[in-house]
């Protein structure tokens, strides 16, 4: 099964929702026009498409394996990642000075999602070495940035994030793993981390762990918890690399997809002690934490778009193909391809609305964090990091359980031949489970949502948002037509629930925590589709305006009957979700525990 | 993972759901009572959990194989099966002419999800050669029912069915497998079979493959087709095995889920032909494999219910030993076992409320069924009939997809150890995934509801099943309390709607087909959870009889909150789908097959 990445798509979003044109009048980004996100995404399409996402399938039936202590990667992996990394891909987005690019977020989250659609296990190795660049970059000393982050960026070796115990997962006040303070400055490090993806491999000659462990006397809790560096091989002073450090990888899990992407147990300390660095200050691990968790749950929500959209270019090419059962118009004698059957359009449109409505979210956050961080004016730079803020949760959570659905509706537009591993559809179904659980459950971010999202500002983020939606429909309002006027009608309906819901949650927030929690997941999922459906709404104004003018007519038109599903179909549940977190969490909570 | 067979809800279901003592009153079921329902399921009960269960994990890890032209099941299948058909199990239903125990539909429906919780594998056998069973049954010869039936009742052999063909699906009027008439009156059978589950086996010493094939010169399409017994070793005068026959597995399929099933290509007469006995009339072939495939589509049903019930408690036992995160609500300092916390909560409502809401479902369904065969009355059989048909659609289609969700449901509750494959999380999520595809997609049921079911009688069979709902509603305004009333509205919401789509369906069907069918699977959800929140309902009221009488409390209590909740988050789409069917059709069907 081939992948041709969305280009069109993307462009799409980048110039008209996101705003290239505005991130390009940014401080540093002066360069990062229309042509030249144009020119380096067709760049990153044509490489994903013919040297990383061939390596897909194979490396679901060859997994990385553990030999005497050592990781073997997939067949054909190292060469790929090598190849990947001087082209220079790893460093999109990362700053000139250590070798990156530097360019907007936006046409970061572009190139991820190419590479994620093209093969999920590779692409982790870069999304978890991003989140290890960011913390450095954002709070290791000068000599460990001098150090490390030009290799970082340029590939030559890669990072890991090490959080998770056995004991600790979502939970990580109970972190155990415990570091030893050394004359010199350094720490010892001793414990188990589970669950370490890329823990080690064979891709580059050294890997640099971030991990969190517990200082010697260090307070009980999150408050005791720090951030260090261990990198598996030492790094001498002048650079080169020198004796190997105290971790291992332990043993490799046996999981359900992502196969290819090795999940390791890692050890440290069993030799006496690994070799660590505090990164910033003692006891502030978690809070540097979240700083690499926010990169890298937005990047987990860009391969829930990724995954989908690929397995969508799979079911569209098996529905166009697949010949089977007369039209129940009568419109043919005899048998005709499965895509003219209605049951098989509503499927491949649930999956094209959902993934257009997801890529519209994430191009518009991207946005708004390019803007976040370099806008000059301190207001619009709040504002828009309040925005991006609110909508992480969202992308983390309501794309990632989208990925899910729609790699289920590849399977069922495929019959049974879904079911047959060599087909394809039933890799992309079990690779995209691990995207609602890993760096924050889809609870974990709908948490986030209700508590510091929603509550902790009174709802004031969550009423701007519904104030600018408020402000496309009387777009839509000013226009002919029964897309436009269905779709006002879908975001009105849905802006509503939404606003019904914000003020419950503010409300009752803190005197009735049990019942609030009880609809997070619901408020995320209304939520998400209110910000989706809002953003295909502005997409089709901006497609009427093209049709207007009579340009580019089958996309546009494509686009306008994309938002309008969404509308009729998405957003339609809004009434549904406002009516189960208003009135559903006594049933939620009426059976005791020790019940069930 | 160990499973606990819910007898109390099953025993419930079918006394107080189900009605046994008025089956037990029609002819031939007249030991057929509580006591004996009791009995019959406790026993299946310890020999589901002991022998069967045990096989699941293990078959999963060690899937059939194909050695040499022979299939060699997992291990200690073949042992298991043997001590299955020796203590009846295969016969429950059976009449007992052919050596079953010709129990009602209720209590082999009951076996059934208990077989099917601890091994889907294992219990696929079973239930196709139950279908052979019920067609040679229904239109075999007197001497193919003498030779064949006892030795299926009794395990010694088993059946199959072979319908599909690679360009031969859902399509069945697509059959190319040719049958030659010999002089004998025997037929030489040519051609390809694929996906014939357990199509190869040594479970037995002989397979009754069942097999849909065109006789030379017969006309285009379904009405060419006939149906052929084929079986492995051929059968003497006397009843003892003699040669081979020219069938044979040529290969095994490498599948997502159900991997101790053998899911094999057959190919027929590679050597001269394989022999053949016509079953009933040639051309009839497709109208007795309804039959059987009626009785698979319950068998499909069961299935959804069983793999969710074995999740369930799964997530169940997980939640409640995994400690993780303080209580939002602060009732505890430390952190507390998952169930504590409100969305962990919900999950497991979710998944509780769809599993009882379905299992009432395929009871009530079966119950329906032992009527319209037995009851006295031809009014009551017709009506018992057409509730009955109604209702396949739904258990086939909407049972199996609620099975794929709450066994995504297990998963998330696990996190990240949902993910690992020693969990056997991901198992129930793999081999639920085939439930929605085999025996008629989850599209092919919908189109079926539309179109035999509601089209055709114009509505009526819909309408009166509304009709009984009303009445549980004004029985529901009768009592006190709140989840009473919360239920009462939930239905009459969700019973509106179902009205509604129901004229619509009735007035479009046949002047925009596209249309209606555009909302065929959103329908068929709609009338799914309205039925079984009705006999959640139900249940409701029964245990609102057995609080008033202080009797069985946590039980009682569990089940009002159990209906309250499917009311409250699931009957609360019944807006959002009317809205979709009636209002939807034009965005499924606007972007033309070639644009997308």
């Amino acid at each position: 099964m081939t992948y041709v990445a969305p280009l069109k798509d993307l462009l799409f979003n980048i110039e008209h929702l996101a705003g290239l044109d505005e991130l390009a009048r940014l401080d540093g980004f002066e360069d990062a026009g229309i042509e030249t996100a144009a020119a380096v995404l067709e760049e990153c399409a044509r490489f994903n498409e013919e040297v990383i996402a061939p390596l897909n399938a194979s490396g679901d039936r060859e997994p990385a394996t553990l030999v005497d202590g050592v990781v073997k990667t997939s067949p054909g992996m190292r060469q790929a990642f090598r190849q990947y990394a001087e082209a220079g891909w790893l460093g999109v987005q990362h700053p000139p000075e250590y070798g990156g690019q530097g360019l907007p977020k936006v046409i970061g989250a572009a190139c991820s999602e190419m590479v994620n659609s093209a093969n999920l296990s590779f692409a982790l190795c870069a999304l978890l070495s991003d989140g290890a660049i960011a913390a450095l970059a954002a709070v290791g000393s000068e000599a460990m940035r001098q150090t490390y982050l030009h290799k970082l960026v340029s590939g030559q070796w890669t990072g890991t994030m090490n959080l998770t115990e056995p004991q600790a997962g979502s939970d990580l006040s109970l972190v155990r793993t415990r570091a030893e303070r050394q004359q010199d400055g350094t720490y010892k490090l001793f414990g188990t981390k589970i669950f370490i993806t890329y823990g080690d491999h064979d891709l580059t000659e050294n890997i640099v762990h971030l991990m969190l462990a517990r200082v010697a006397g260090a307070p009980e809790g999150i408050k005791g918890i720090s951030m260090f560096m261990v990198p598996k091989v030492l790094v001498q002073a002048d650079g080169s690399l020198g004796e190997r450090n105290d971790v291992r990888a332990a043993s490799l899990e046996h999981k359900l997809g992502i196969k290819a992407s090795p999940t390791a147990v890692m050890q440290y300390g069993d030799h006496g002690g690994a070799a660590g660095y505090l990164i910033g200050e003692e006891n502030r691990g978690l809070e540097y934490m979240f700083q690499m968790m926010n990169s890298a749950r937005f990047a987990v929500g860009v391969q829930g778009v990724a995954i989908a959209e690929r397995a969508y270019q799979q079911a569209v090419a098996y529905a166009s193909e697949r010949v089977q059962g007369r039209p129940v118009d009568g419109s043919a004698a005899g048998s005709v391809a499965i895509i003219r059957h209605p049951d098989v359009r509503r499927m491949l449109m649930e999956m094209r609305a959902r993934i257009e409505g997801c890529r519209a979210m994430l191009q518009v956050a991207a946005a708004a964090d390019d803007q976040a961080c370099r806008h000059p004016d301190a207001g619009v730079r709040q504002a828009q990091h309040a925005f991006y803020e609110f909508l992480l949760p969202l992308i983390k959570g309501y794309c990632t359980e989208m990925g899910v659905q729609v790699t289920s509706l590849n399977i069922q537009v495929h019959g049974g031949m879904g079911f047959i591993e060599e087909t394809g559809a039933a890799q992309y179904y079990r690779d995209a489970r691990i995207l609602p659980i890993y760096e924050g459950t889809t609870a974990i971010q709908a948490n986030d949502l209700v508590g510091r999202k929603t509550i902790r500002d009174g709802g004031a983020t969550a009423r701007a948002i519904a104030a600018q939606i408020e402000q496309t429909e009387a777009q839509l309002a000013q226009r002919d037509g029964a897309a436009a006027a269905s779709v006002r009608a879908g975001l009105a309906h849905s802006r509503q629930a939404f606003l019904d819901v914000v003020e419950y949650v503010v409300r009752e927030g803190t005197q009735a925590p049990n019942a609030v929690y009880a609809g997070s997941v619901p408020y995320l999922t209304l939520a998400g589709e209110l910000v989706a459906g809002w953003l295909l709404a502005r997409a089709l104004l901006v497609a009427d305006d093209y049709l207007a003018r009579g340009e580019d007519k089958a996309f546009m038109e494509a686009k306008v009957a994309t938002a309008r599903f969404f509308a009729e179909h998405v957003l339609a549940q809004a009434g549904a979700h406002r009516h189960r977190i208003l009135h559903g969490a006594d049933s939620v909570l009426a059976i005791a525990p020790e019940l069930f």
